[in-house]
């Protein structure tokens, strides 16, 4: 039995796959039988080759002949005989083994092209690396999962889930995550949230208990897991399972109702999305909009900033799909924990108090210009709101209001269209917007409550520090007066004011915001269902009273005990 | 020409020493002249010997009988003949370099030495590195400054001073420091104002681009530094020195005097310190008490905690030194930028909002109850007053004064006797205190606010980050808004409020935060004698309306225009 954060709730029976992305540990030897070793390496080849043309017809269904194209040019580097040719000598001559000798051969050769100054030259080394490693890794006998193209259904356990994990997986056959590592708004805490999976993160060293074929019992909601449980506990968690799928289905009936208090009072429940895939699941859950569009996920796992074009698209398919409902996309929040392989950014003492967000977009105007473009054309397409991160000041809200005015412009003087309706907001999450919101508020349309970060601003705590985890507490008094502050603020100058980080979809504060005036709440697309039945279940009024008690106590426990006695 | 960051006023005219923490390099060589190597490396050792001879000494004299000791230790390694004759052979027997036969053997005795499982042989270890250190860089030749045995006045160059440089610095003989790397709030800037000596930061590569003889000229003030200057400018940089001293002597004649306003409000100028040392200072510039006693450098630079008699010692003397002054002293403020080599840390991603000051105290009651006893202890020979640094939430403030409480319990027990008069205040540096300062309030009897961390976290920008320090501005409205709060929070319960960030001593500050109210500015000593000036020039009602003017005002800029105008 372990313990760790309950992440996405749910609850997970099946088998394990243990995802390790191990280390390759080369080292040289001297063989004796020169002729099998030829022989070995030739086979790995063989089989990379073949590895590599069923993905590139994978590819070529599903992704399009673009994409297709990089392994055929993976394929031709395997048929390569100055690649192939060179390691075979150098095993027969020196009598070394295989991984050795190919490994020298390639690094030479990745050398040799990466110090070329030929933007082409350098693409080639890095496919010769990515096949490299292929190779290496068969010689070796490293395991490659392909998540696209699982054969059963899987617990999959691992350090912690890259977004490239996420994004390729088939998620019809994942039954739930387990990792080492994350907290309850780590980055595979909100995807399983999103991709409605059960999964338990914060588990230490799971993957080093476990493996492969393991069978394995978790609940999403409270963290345990059991691997090989007794017949009791399968059917206990069997039980547990139903229920949980039955009280989903109850949620149904919440599906195209509205979202009201007992004494009407509408609020809008919305999705937080990181691209255009999680639209089924904000359909399927019935959002009223997005309120949260993170687009960083545009931008990670490639060699390059993506094109307006492609952003274009990629905003283009949120906004028709849900037109005409209201889709909040943030512009550009990178730095902090998020990098990009390709923008180089200098190593930071303190990340999250750093370089990052509109921070960047200001200063590096080309990289805004193209998103704000690409914005703007899609605006056509539904209805868009466009949301500032991490201004901490009007002067930052003012430039970043400045380039767009510079951008449509532009798109004027070219003659492209784009709606004249398009909202502009920004999130509050640096304490001194929340501080000033009364000055911002005359300058937006909307204001977006970032909870994750205004919390770890305002009590100076890294929600990812384990060691002072319980200083990172949303009924943390200070942080609630922020929030009241700035949806009085906002409500003074006729400004809508929602929220977008955890605390929005948290049952056991969505009273006391209701309360406070709320206007927009945005959330996991699984929470929004769970929401819509309390919120239908609550007075306005009742939860003003309730929230005014509650903003007059002295400390998170005193806020937090008091809501559940209300509640109880 | 270069231009750095003012961090320490004065005018520096004079020769250069470049101070630089030099790497050893040592590669295996093979000599032909074995005799001769011998010779090199005997003599090394006598050079070593008598260098460490006059050490001791002088360590005799100043520090007294104790802390000789060690460096008697040191010498009678340089005597041991499993060192010195095993290298002996080394360079006979293989024909290898002297560096190269020394660092062999010596590392192999440290080896030895450190694992053992015994406290006294791990110092051994440490004492053959120290010394093994000092006859390497004889025979590398890399120069070992001395800094508290200078032949002649000079101007540091380095890359960053450390505090042990600045502690053992012969203070009359430097007359400025020039470094790579740091701003207005860096230890550096922060030890120079303390020592009154004239500083620029921040020059990026100047240890690159001077050498030791070099004439230089700078002004602290601007940050203008003039390498090799011409006669003309040598001739303006002595004026701009006799007009900086001559204005230092005028305000000679504010010694003495009160800091009040034209109208009658009286504050209290306190001096910000970090050693015994630094009493000299505060008596020297007429401070009314210490604001801000920085324990943490009591911690550093040794080998473990100081003992509760060592930290007893140091409080003592500066609470006798300045009786009846009060004395504001700040528990440990470990963490964050501030290590101890002596404590292991795991690596924080974001040190700044990591497990620091309180947190790490509330966690590590052995260390806070060693400081507190001996705190208590100390109060009988002065005004002691104890402040928190770091304080988040409510719970946080009980517990330490729980722990105190617990402490003076003990202490009865043990009949030792302390002070009943004892204040106990925290710092408000985080920005949920700030906002909650109401709550906070009944359950101290001070507040310290410190602006480098309070505008730090509100802001969400690490100060020593350069890539950001656009946004790290005392002006900023949020925080000027969160320091009105704490005031009025703090009066409405009839505590005082001071201040000992680098707002205090900041003239452009000053009068507003006169005009709010604040009882207490707490500075390097170097600037009070300029605050009184400023403040006995002040009417304490214009500068009320002045502050509350400058407060509904929207951004940095705006404020300090308005100031710049106001005061024109």
């Amino acid at each position: 039995m372990f313990k760790g954060n309950g992440a996405s709730p749910g609850v997970g029976i099946g088998k394990v796959l243990l995802l390790k992305h191990e280390e390759m540990n080369i080292q040289k030897k001297i063989v004796q039988d020169v002729d099998g070793e030829e022989k070995r390496f030739l086979d790995a080849v063989q089989i990379s080759k073949s590895e590599l043309e069923k993905v590139k017809e994978k590819a070529l269904r599903e992704l399009g002949e673009d994409k297709a194209e990089i392994f055929g040019a993976h394929i031709m580097v395997l048929e390569d005989p100055e690649l192939i040719d060179a390691t075979v000598n150098k095993i027969k001559e020196e009598s070394v083994n295989a991984e050795y000798a190919f490994k020298e051969i390639s690094d030479m050769f990745i050398g040799i092209f990466e110090n070329m100054d030929n933007e082409y030259m350098k693409e080639r080394a890095a496919d010769i690396k990515d096949v490299s490693n292929r190779v290496l890794r068969t010689l070796l006998g490293i395991e490659v999962v392909d998540l696209s193209n699982l054969d059963e259904e899987v617990i999959l356990v691992t350090n912690d889930l890259t977004p490239s994990d996420t994004a390729t997986m088939d998620k019809n056959k994942v039954l739930g995550f387990l990792t080492n590592i994350g907290g309850k708004t780590s980055h595979t805490a909100i995807m399983a949230r999103t991709l409605e999976i059960p999964a338990v993160v914060g588990l230490k060293d799971v993957t080093d208990k476990v493996k492969s074929g393991d069978f394995i019992v978790f609940n999403g909601e409270t963290g345990d897991v059991v691997l090989n449980p007794d017949e009791n506990t399968i059917n206990e968690y069997r039980k547990l399972k139903e229920e949980f799928d039955k009280n989903r289905k109850e949620l149904e009936k919440y599906k195209g109702k509205e979202s009201k208090t007992l004494d009407g009072r509408h609020v809008e429940l919305a999705g937080n999305i990181g691209t255009p895939n999680d639209i089924e699941g904000l359909i399927k859950n019935d959002a009223e909009g997005v309120g949260l569009y993170r687009t960083e996920f545009l931008y990670m796992d490639r060699d390059d900033f993506p094109s307006e074009d492609e952003q274009f698209e990629s905003y283009k398919a949120v906004l028709e799909a849900m037109n005409p409902k209201p889709i909040v996309i943030r512009t550009l929040d990178i730095g902090g924990d998020k990098e990009l392989s390709y923008l180089k950014m200098d190593k930071e003492m303190n990340p999250f108090l750093g370089y990052r967000a509109i921070r960047l977009c200001l200063d590096r105007k080309d990289i805004f210009k193209t998103q704000l473009r690409a914005l703007l054309r899609a605006s056509m397409y539904g209805n868009l709101r466009i949301m500032f991160p991490m201004i901490s000041s009007l002067e930052e809200l003012l430039e970043a209001k400045n380039i767009l005015e510079e951008v449509k412009t532009d798109l004027d003087r070219e003659n492209i269209s784009y709606s004249k309706d398009v909202q502009v907001g920004m999130m509050i999450e640096v304490p001194s917007a929340a501080i000033i919101s009364d000055i911002l508020a005359k300058h937006v349309d909307f204001f977006s409550i970032g909870t994750n970060d205004l919390i770890q601003y305002t009590c100076a705590v890294d929600r990812m520090n384990e060691k002072i985890h319980n200083l990172y507490n949303p009924f943390n008094p200070a942080v609630l007066r922020l929030i009241k502050l700035v949806i009085d603020n906002g409500h003074k100058e006729g400004k809508w004011v929602g929220m977008c980080g955890e605390v929005a979809g948290d049952k056991r504060l969505i009273p006391m915001l209701i309360g406070m005036g709320l206007d927009e709440f945005s959330m996991s697309p699984i929470s929004i269902l769970p929401a819509r039945k309390l919120i239908n279940s609550l007075s306005y009024e009742e939860m003003k009273k309730i929230s005014d008690e509650a903003l007059k106590l002295a400390t998170a426990d005193e806020i937090q005990e008091y809501l559940k006695k209300v509640f109880a």
